[in-house]
């Protein structure tokens, strides 16, 4: 694990960790402004911070906080010089993992950010006759 | 634009265009043995090239061929030394964009290959009454 790794492992569980206490300011620390995030419910993306914040206030109508509320399993993480990204399974709720994640990362001026989101939960296929 | 940014350009075009030409060698071409697919129905993860391939054989099964069939809109590349991800939104069967595409790669031995592929469509929100 090189460096860059352990620093965007760090960024994305402090991420996490801001999603299960509810703290917005967290939560959008370490984004940049023009973050294109496609999430779980429609629209089929949102763009810029504004956008971005609205998406976790929709998500704390519906979930609870605290622990299992956000848990990420399987984190994956590839990171280079100043481009990274990383996967992993979610489980939300206290449920079964039933959602994925997928983060963008870019490095800019020394510092780790998040520029690219999608969280999704895939659909069951209609059972053949 | 760096020049990474146009060698994954052009695969990830070509890539599509294998996917509209149901070409099958085509589509698994720049693919590690050991990649990890969030697809739009179940399951949750799809592990491997096999299993990969089982996707496009069920994509192949609901989905037209041809121009139109598998379109991106708006592909944004973030490209480093030897990690990259890309995304966009996705026309499929000739319909308005209605599924979303990232992608993660890695430079291995001078080449790129896509590593992580996650495809989703969102879902409805249920009106509040």
């Amino acid at each position: 694990m090189v460096p860059n790794d352990n620093d965007i492992k760090q960024l994305v569980h402090e991420w996490a960790q801001a999603i299960r206490d509810g703290n917005m300011d967290g939560i959008l620390a370490r984004h940049t402004s023009d973050i294109v995030v496609f999430d779980v419910p429609m629209p089929l993306q949102n763009i810029g911070l504004d956008a971005y914040r609205k998406t976790w206030e929709l998500f704390f109508r519906y979930s609870p906080r605290g622990e299992g509320s956000f848990e990420l399993i399987d984190l994956k993480i590839l990171s280079g010089d100043y481009v990274a990204f990383c996967y992993a399974l979610l489980q939300i709720g206290g449920r079964e993992p039933e959602c994925r994640l997928t983060l963008g990362l870019q490095k800019i001026n020394d510092k780790w950010y998040i520029v690219h989101e999608h969280h999704s939960a895939p659909f069951a296929i209609p059972e053949e006759k």
